[in-house]
């Protein structure tokens, strides 16, 4: 089931995305978070078996797939083939930051490109979304605290994220990243390191990989962040990106004003946005 | 003035913190970030100027002056004696990260000694409250953007802070850190480099500094952070912590459960916090 967060007619709505069109299913669980959990995903699904499609995906705007109070944990440097294009080591532990709600665009909105820099960089990304709250969880059980996936473009301005160790500046800029277009249930995924992720840009394949090329698996990240911070639902995990990013050419391929990005993830779908000058 | 979320007869409330008391001021602005604006704070100036004294000080719970959406940046190594202590290098740039609502116990409660770890570390920054949208601003306007300032244990736990270089982990323990008491606005504080800040462990004093060793100026940080951020009335900056963290001692001074640990700031008061075992 892929569940979204959707505009339709000025309201903000809750909706599972079918190939017929969207299910508005807002007010069968009591908000967004309370939809990720285990009983809240069986009475959307229950309710979205039986009815019709309320819209068509072309009179839908996409909404961000992020509750208010949701967390966002970023990994960095967890593909080998981006280690490698980018001269890092394979780290010990995971390097992890933060990324705040307003540095993404949902899908089909524009991204920005910043005056401040011109090395603004594309990273497609597997992100683990959490459905009950999880603290101090072990590797074997973290699966069972996850709603679903969904896609992150972890846009990263790059010369901003290498002035000094800490990359939050570089991995901040407002509307410079992207999640969506929605969040697809663990039933259809039984296993995230199963997945082809691509990128492309202006339809040109940039970031080709299978989803098991990470140096921390998703179970691993549950677990190892639980230990420092209680998750709940809404929280997101994003796990790294593979090779191929802009800063991986030579030259770079810096993205500009007009293009086109598009990440596609098996099962989940493609998240596009275009570049627009701040 | 100073403004301090609050709970009294298990009712949340924004108040004024007196000599007297607290003064009720729930409903004179529409919420707790519009009370941060230029005009709210001006109505609730006008409100409290005349009534009397709601509760007594020891009648209220304070709770952590964030609002929900609120962004918490903190800037490491920006104190000159701290950053002699830590063995690091004057920096470039601010080393920006960022720390999640529950990283944070309010004035007056527990904080949380983890069981991962025996480093558990204290550090007082004088912290800086946005007062109104700031983006692209210029390090000269920059202090008119804000509401006031408050104080942060920016608790820290120091061998999962060192595990490579993004400190994310280390800084975000669930209740490892505290806010408050309250925030003092910019009216009582005109030039934030000209306070005193101590930090007392059991009474025994172990940070002291006026506010003017800052390697980055308030100013400056906002302006940097604008850059990449659209900062909104509520987002905290704080702004590193000076020598005599525990981990500065030979051997380290670590906090252990019982400990009661004191900050205080000129004219913001005191953030009072007892350490509890997880």
């Amino acid at each position: 089931m892929k569940l979204m967060r959707c505009r339709h007619d000025g309201q903000d709505a809750l909706g599972v995305m079918r190939n017929d069109g969207v299910v508005d299913v807002t007010g069968v669980t009591v908000d967004f978070s309370d939809a990720l959990s285990p009983e809240g995903l069986a009475a959307i699904r229950a309710h979205a078996e039986s009815a019709p499609a309320s819209h068509k995906l072309d009179e839908i705007e996409a909404l961000l797939p992020l509750w208010p109070g949701a967390r966002v944990f970023c990994v960095g440097q967890n593909y080998v083939g981006h280690i490698e294009e980018m001269d890092y080591e394979i780290p010990d532990f995971p390097a992890i930051f933060m990324r705040t709600h307003a540095s993404f665009a949902p899908h089909g909105a524009d991204i920005i490109k910043p005056n401040a820099s011109d090395q603004y960089d594309y990273e497609a990304e597997l992100t683990a979304v959490i459905g009950r709250p999880a603290r101090h969880v072990a590797e074997a059980d973290a699966l069972d605290y996850l709603a679903g996936y969904t896609i992150m473009n972890e846009g990263s301005v790059r010369d901003w994220q290498r002035r000094g160790p800490q990359v939050t500046p570089g991995k901040n800029f407002d509307r410079s990243g992207a999640i969506g277009p929605c969040i697809a249930t663990t039933d259809d995924i039984p296993d995230p390191a199963a997945l082809t992720m691509e990128t492309r840009i202006n339809g040109e394949t940039r970031q080709s990989t299978r989803t098991d090329d990470m140096v921390f698996s998703i179970p691993y990240l549950i677990s190892y962040i639980s230990t420092f911070c209680g998750l709940l639902p809404g929280d997101m995990i994003s796990t790294g990106s593979p090779s191929g990013s802009a800063a991986g050419f030579t030259p770079p391929q810096w993205l500009v004003p007009g293009d086109l990005v598009e990440m596609e993830i098996t099962h989940i779908g493609v998240l596009r946005n275009w570049v627009a000058a701040e």
